[in-house]
């Protein structure tokens, strides 16, 4: 059989590329309103691709968001089915200087597409369409296969989640399979076994009715830049420990064997510092790299802005500075209480002279999947054959909001199969996709198919 | 001789508010490039200015930045001469959104003129050129006047030292009168004394090479934004007081006498409170507001920023964070001194494991002015004349670097009879300029220049 994918791959490979490429041009930027035309104009080459690539049927979809994109291919309704999950919405773009070539005009250099959403997560689920298709064309499919590819992941899917409990019956499947994630590297293929949660909230310092000369009323009168500073600094300890009290309080205690696991990842220091650019490892007193981004819960600032920001001086003493900030949680966290804590402990730090305004953005529980499922087995069965490796499985970083819902409304695990790498430059300028990523991800999922069918 | 100046003033305030208007409808911020033209244009038309109200002479003068605007009228070489100094520029407009009309199409609305540059500095040397004007026409000169309008001012006049130095036989004078300072009310005229320094430094952090994703790496990795949030934090006490080693070492003991002057002048908290919108005083432990921003040194943020401020949230971990900062200096302080301690304060107190990048901008030296010179006191008369008042002498909080640099040079003193309102909202959206004040200043200058020329 993997002759027969391996020929009809190796013909189409540029088409494969060129299509993908063509959705990259489409600025689906969910979290602007000024792109909501290219929401939906997105939306529509996603239903067209499924249609062309062999879905029988496929169809738009209203949210009360963004819509969604629905497609299937039922062979024999007594077949195991996979729903195939990606996003088809991407990050903001700013700031937009620091992109080598413009972020919806996908370029390739040195072997590797750049454009917003090559990596995440049009690139990754477009691999699963191009997977389709070449089973469908060599009629080897082994499952039925449906998709649902979202248009708000990265504002938290706010709406999918009414969505799904809305179309159990047509969503219906037994596994959910997402491709929105990192290998450690083509050298050591992974597979994550969950995904950290999210809370984010905004908060927003007031000192004064309007913006003050700050010789007339500097020293007189709260800095809310100070203040919102101050407010910031108060959150970490001299270890990095996160100081607000109960964050910590439902997070599980680690097994020593669990850590064990974890550290066997293979890890240069030297290699991750080069690769993005820091002088120092830092973080959390007592963890290493691998256990503070996967299973210990961080807080981080994601914006900052106040008074005068633009070029040269100008002696102001604003009146507000404002601050995004986001934590990342793991199992047996919930996002609803952190956030709420969160929320609770900013307004309560705040000193007396100013007021404070803060409210959440999505959030999204952690989620862990287990590795003694069909599922995983399936996923690791099909890395270790294109990869000539068994994968390692590690814990991810970063969040998919939508898991613990997907996972509650239709009763089925979800098995994360990314082909990134952690420098494909997610949410960051010049985001990018490794083209040879993208060829092994088509070439590896038709065999998760094969192994979960059987 | 008052009869025949107000009988005058009286049939052309129409035509000397619609003047003082018409210069405001000039963008001349001298921060941003993209003004140049305009600042040409805005000194040109206070050239035309000068001579349409009665200057023998009035010149357009390079400085090597943005040029300076020289008039005078000379009546007899033996009497006294005034040097009047005022500046055209402007600060920037932002943030835009919080102006009520366009900050260059100035409004009258319930007697005050709104637009960038009113009060600071337009509207207020514009009441020396029609106060002249006054003087020519009612042939009642009592002194020489000249002219020195720059450019520069709010970013800190580079160039006008090296002007002042080459041209001090053109500028030479008894005494330097500025108007570029406030009444403390109407009903309580008064007179700066001093005016503050500036040290103004900018400082960026950088963490990583570029933005990341705040799930992969958060964690691991420092994050700019809290790094830099510590290290303003650490600039201030529990008691307000800078914890910069030796930032306090050149301030001069006040003695009580001085502190009971400055605390005579007339303060209603909740007034004061009301007018700029604030929930509570806040400051230094153990003074007064006005000892605040009049005798001690301050560190303010004048803005902050760093990674995604935009709409909605986006989880990114940023790679740098970028703060300005200033501080307002009091006499025997050093702007060069403080500048260069806290540079290297901010390089010394940031963690190995990130870069810093700190830079100055403009700073001025505090300056101070004795009571009883015949500068101070021709002032006070006039004053008490027009007002029925006799001024409070008070300390200014702003600065205007100039004036060390301006007394160095031409050997002489300055008088700052300032017309404005604390609450004129400089460098804030909606500077204005209250029109009676614009008019109190036209009917009051001329005194000055009779008890001077006496």
């Amino acid at each position: 059989m993997s002759e027969v994918w391996k020929k009809y791959q190796e013909e189409n490979k540029e088409r494969f590329l060129n299509e993908m490429m063509d959705l990259l041009r489409i600025p689906s930027i969910s979290a602007k309103s000024e792109n909501k035309a290219d929401m939906k104009q997105c939306a529509e080459a996603v239903k067209a691709a499924l249609l062309a690539s062999g879905c029988d049927k496929a169809a738009v979809m209203e949210t009360g968001g963004h819509p969604a994109v629905y497609g299937e291919k039922i062979i024999d309704p007594s077949k195991p089915t996979v729903l195939v999950y990606g996003h088809y919405d991407v990050q903001p773009v700013e700031p937009l200087e620091l992109w080598n070539t413009p972020p919806f005009e996908p370029t390739i250099r040195d072997g590797k597409v750049f454009a917003r959403g090559s990596a995440d997560d049009k690139g990754q689920f477009y691999m699963h369409v191009k997977a389709l298709e070449t089973m469908v064309h060599t009629n080897t499919m082994a499952t039925n296969i449906k998709f649902i590819i979202e248009g708000e992941e990265e504002v938290g899917s706010p709406n999918l989640g009414a969505f799904v409990a809305a179309h159990k019956e047509l969503l219906k499947a037994d596994v959910i399979l997402i491709s929105d994630s990192s290998l450690l590297s083509m050298e050591n293929p992974s597979l994550d076994t969950g995904v950290r949660g999210l809370s984010y909230i905004e908060v927003e310092v007031t000192a004064a009715a309007r913006d003050l000369h700050s010789g007339t009323y500097g020293g007189a009168v709260a800095n809310p830049i100070v203040i919102l500073s101050k407010m910031i600094a108060s959150c970490h300890d001299a270890d990095n420990h996160i100081t607000i009290p109960g964050f910590y309080e439902d997070v599980l205690e680690i097994s020593a064997d669990e850590r064990e696991l974890i550290n066997k990842a293979p890890f240069n220091e030297q290699e991750y510092k080069d690769e993005i650019g820091i002088k120092e490892l830092y973080g959390e007193k007592g963890f290493s790299t691998y256990e503070r981004t996967g299973i210990r819960p961080t807080l981080e600032l994601n914006g900052i802005w106040g008074g005068y920001t633009g070029e040269g001086a100008k002696t102001v003493l604003p009146a507000k500075a404002t601050a995004k900030i986001s934590a990342r949680l793991v199992p047996n966290q919930s996002s609803e209480k952190i956030t709420k804590l969160l929320l609770e402990h900013f307004r309560k730090i705040a000193p007396p002279c100013v007021d404070i305004t803060a409210f959440e953005h999505h959030g999204g529980e952690p989620y862990g999947t287990p590795i003694d499922s069909k599922g995983y087995q399936a996923a690791s069965k099909a890395l270790e054959t294109t990869f000539g490796k068994t994968p390692i499985p590690v814990k991810g970083g970063g969040s998919i909001p939508i898991c613990s819902v997907l996972e509650n409304e239709l009763g089925i695990k979800i098995i994360f199969m990314g082909f990134g790498l952690d420098n494909d430059g997610l949410h960051s300028p010049n985001e990018k996709y490794n083209i040879e990523n993208y060829y092994k991800g088509i070439e590896t999922i038709p065999y998760f198919h094969k192994y979960f069918g059987e």
